[in-house]
């Protein structure tokens, strides 16, 4: 099975059926049809009623509630998967065996050794196994991607991301796993070539006895001796999602819920200033400067995530080359899952990243 | 030694003298000048440049750089202490042995041993020790602990704290004895009786290299089963001030940085709903429901804290009762610090409160 | 011509046209497409390859460029009109005429006289002719309409607006005709009964030469004594949309780019003491007392005012009664913006409202 | 008489006396103490308990009841007065006459006429007279005028200002005497050389019936035909302090409520487009274009604005030169507060500036 013949390189549009029509679903539908690059052939649901729902009384789009049939279909070139983590194996499996193109939301699987099988199937077959990083196409990700691997901020510091606000408790997942990817995925995405987490500390709280962490604090050590940060909570009355970025030469604040000031980059910070004459007391009071400057809040395009994934899905596979955020990320940020929720099952104990490779 | 004769009875007002003028001095000076209670007799610190500047050029208060001088000087009954916590040993301890009432700064003292000497040499002689835990007599604290402990908050179930900024790296302080007491004063204060922190779990960093931690998080776990977090950090180019206080029936966020909106009682959540009749998953799926509900921004009084602060020194001296911040709340501050220390140098790990007393 | 044989009270959904595919004829389809109570047959527009651009390429609604083609349809009963304000009159009588329902876009028409007669024409067919003043359907803005009419601001003493934000210079309207409409039609809903504008002042500026005044400032005085104020402006890099309604009881802030703060109730005003005992200027001086009061925000209902504008057509049609915002509502709007306009020429000068009718 | 023989030019400080005890009069005292080039020598107030309250228990400054014993002492040579409008002719002229130099509050008199005299005697007497325009000395104000004057804004388009909060109800001034001489002299003191108010329109309501304005709208016309609208109010229960200057070049939002953020350059805005090839409708449309560009939070310093004026009061005294803010820039914000009151009178009618002189 191989990637020719997908006839995307010729301009006609690939065509694509979206699996699951829960929460993410409608969303997937929006922007695949908003792409010229794709063509959206299926709608497939184990409830057909919701599927229905899903396109409206004025869609052109077909219905499916069996993903072989679809997965049988020849116009099918591409499938994006928005069912629960446990499901993903199986379909996406199916999928490349069907020698479809594939977009999957975030976890890639449900457990790692899961996920290692489909990337390697992947690979074997030439197709595109992308994962549905969304945050990573927000532009303001971008942005910061470009900034921190241009130096434009210096060594990497520290890493402090909070996303918290009252969320829906989940059936099958704790707060880690609904809502860590997120942050995750992004530090796999913006840190520079060469630093990554080596290490997790999670620590969580039940407090209303669901059988599942409901809010969660996670501390990554990186390979450059920064730390990263992360909050998640689904019980905070107030939407928070900040995240500070310190840098040696600049910090940035992220504020997604200032559309106003969303990024901002702070030419101000602390130095280490080396004065050798000093006596050791002296030297130790004065080793820290501080800088004031000015902030900056880039210009950034208003420009919908999930249509740019969308837009690099069909991309990838029009060029045959890895996705941006391909089944390798996808991988990394599950490893860190593991690790994280070993650590909860340990009371905070440090796990080391890779241990479970 | 006793507490009769302090005079603070008659209505004459109570004989003070401040030792240091640094960073604090000013603002004890100032609002001790402005309490009727009190009469400050001398400001003391080893650099009378200093302490001449701190009074201005239009002051009647005398200066010394004795602080024997001074509390051999009958007419002070009372002294506020504001010097480096490595010095509060010798210095509260002194001025108790003179007889006199102390007021100190957080922490107490730098090593939970001498504070337990402090502590029981004040109640063995009958004088005020209490501790400038100032966040504690904020409006907005003071609130929070009346509802707290007048249950319209429920259960507590998380307490999260911010506190970040662009600070001054210290030269004999890591960043978690210079911010943390405040948020482990404000809540030890709020907690309702009966419920203790039982570990501490801490995770720093130090990305200068100034060789101590500029920023950091700790993890405390409540006797109720609770869990508290506190982010402190000397690198944010961003102020944050923000505590989160999740409870069963109420949830606030006091945003320090809003003065329009500081506390917000969120009559909203999240709730288990215990139906019997449901099969395991349908139970599980319906385990929990969301209330909307408004939200109330109760006016709060605008208040000077540390006016506040003198007032209760004052009144706990003339009432001989202990006051509402007094050594034992130091103690137990500093017990919590200590354990923090110890977790930070254990790389994390889960550090029992209690082991070292 | 008359109601009869519209069909909607048999719940059948009503056919309906949407008539212009510019900037706001996207959300009129999107919306009456979500509607149960409506069936989309047609997108309108004279140019066609617009009109199938809005409706993707997955769409059963049929296009046409010829309004009178689709006023010919039998299985069209409403039509939804989005085209230029100097197009309206036309569209609308035709419509009327062809004894379809019809929504109109604001302004009714560009000129006083034209509503009158289209408003006279739906009274004399029974037909419905309701404006489209989306505000009025917000849920904040319905909220507010309930409190002043339920009495719990007290009397209103002042309203104030501001609707400021980096806009496009229109090449037929100027600010007033494009962004004022909201305001007075918000003022117009929630005003209670009784309560009218007497007259109204209006200063522009046109600091660009554009031939057209890009920001204005209405001045409105009402027959209750108050004032009402309304800002707008294109040239704002800051986008504003402030509301504050003052009342003898409470007073209302609606925020509308703070989501977690829309509306804010206040508790806290200013009152006159009438102490006849004092002399006069005792009396002066204590004749404001201040109360201050918890700040409430009310739990509001995330819902897109745009549905419940289709909402409440197809329940008016089914009716056969008055929309919220009928053509009067429409009437009331265009005479005050014409004299605004008229103030505007003669340089601020107050002009009478109803000078013209 | 003459300034020779200040004595300021030695060295040594300028002897002060602060003439009235009331709102404004603690402020002054507190600065002119931390100014070295100032010597406090008393606090004057018809109520001797009242500037012994405000001096407190610990300062050495003298209180007197009698002005005349004041301005006799020759150890005085400059007083600050911040007693009510209606007494400022003739303390400010029994100082002047008396050799004194003077910082007097706003207004510099209640009316145009005195205030005339008050300037040319001043000028006769060689003495400064300055008056305390506060906020021209805030860092912020002074960056603004920087940048217009340094052209970096282009020409000046628009200035909106809004001051509004819930205020004390005056007993002698309405809320345009209270508030708008703030924004006024702001606009006078940050306005380029040679562009000047020319009208003012005023509307203004007494919604409690306090027979004063408690609410009002200036609208200023500009020589340069730019437009300038304040809104001082206080009845808002929300505290806003937004000043907005529109420029050809950039726009800067000014919000002094929000220090993170407190001044604003927005490098985007509105152009005309001359393009002398298109049609007369294609111009129209294409006449503007859209500059989206990034936004600079300037670095500002955190001073006390008060502290800069009382050091620009006593160089302007040791240079002999008048000060920043000196009487004329009083007179100039007189003539507008006074055409602004006779525009209120005649119901809102434009009056032209310069008329009254």
């Amino acid at each position: 099975m191989s990637n020719s013949g997908s006839g995307s390189g010729s301009g006609r549009p690939i065509g694509l059926a979206v699996i699951g029509a829960g929460y993410w679903g409608p969303n997937l539908i929006r922007n695949a049809q908003a792409t010229p690059a794709l063509r959206v052939e299926w709608l497939c649901d184990l409830d057909e009623a919701r599927a229905r729902a899903v396109l409206g009384d004025y869609s052109t789009v077909r219905v499916s509630t069996s993903y072989r049939d679809v997965l049988a279909d020849p116009a099918v070139q591409a499938v994006a998967i928005a069912t629960p983590a446990a499901t993903h194996f199986e379909l996406v499996a199916a999928a490349l065996e069907a020698g479809k193109h594939v977009l999957v939301e975030k976890p890639i699987t449900a457990a790692y050794a899961e996920a290692v099988k489909l990337v390697e199937l992947a690979e074997r077959t030439g197709l595109t196994l992308m994962c549905d990083h969304t945050f990573c196409y927000m532009p303001v990700v971008r942005h910061i991607r470009e900034m921190i691997h241009g130096g434009e901020l210096g060594d990497i510091r520290f890493f402090d991301s909070v996303r918290i606000n009252l969320g829906l408790v989940q059936p099958d997942v704790d707060v880690l796993w609904d809502l860590a990817p997120h942050d995750l995925s992004i530090l796999d995405f913006i840190l520079p070539p060469g630093v990554r987490p080596v290490s997790v500390s999670a620590h969580g709280a039940d407090p209303l006895g669901t059988g599942r962490a409901c809010l969660a604090y996670l501390v990554l050590r990186l390979s450059n001796g920064a730390i990263a940060h992360v909050h998640v909570n689904w019980l905070s009355p107030t939407k928070v999602r900040t995240t500070i970025i310190g840098g040696s030469r600049r910090t940035l604040v992220w504020d997604d819920t200032n559309p106003a000031a969303r990024l901002q980059v702070h030419d101000k910070g602390v130095d280490r200033i080396e004065d050798t004459t000093l006596d050791h007391d002296a030297r130790r009071e004065k080793l820290i400067s501080y800088r004031m400057g000015d902030v900056v809040l880039p210009a950034l395009p208003e420009r919908e995530a999930l249509r740019a994934v969308m837009a690099e899905f069909a991309e990838a596979i029009g060029a045959a080359r890895p996705a941006l955020t391909d089944g390798r990320a996808g991988l990394r940020v599950l490893e860190l899952l593991e690790a994280a929720s070993r650590s909860l099952e340990l009371g905070g104990v440090a796990v080391a990243v890779g241990e479970q490779s």
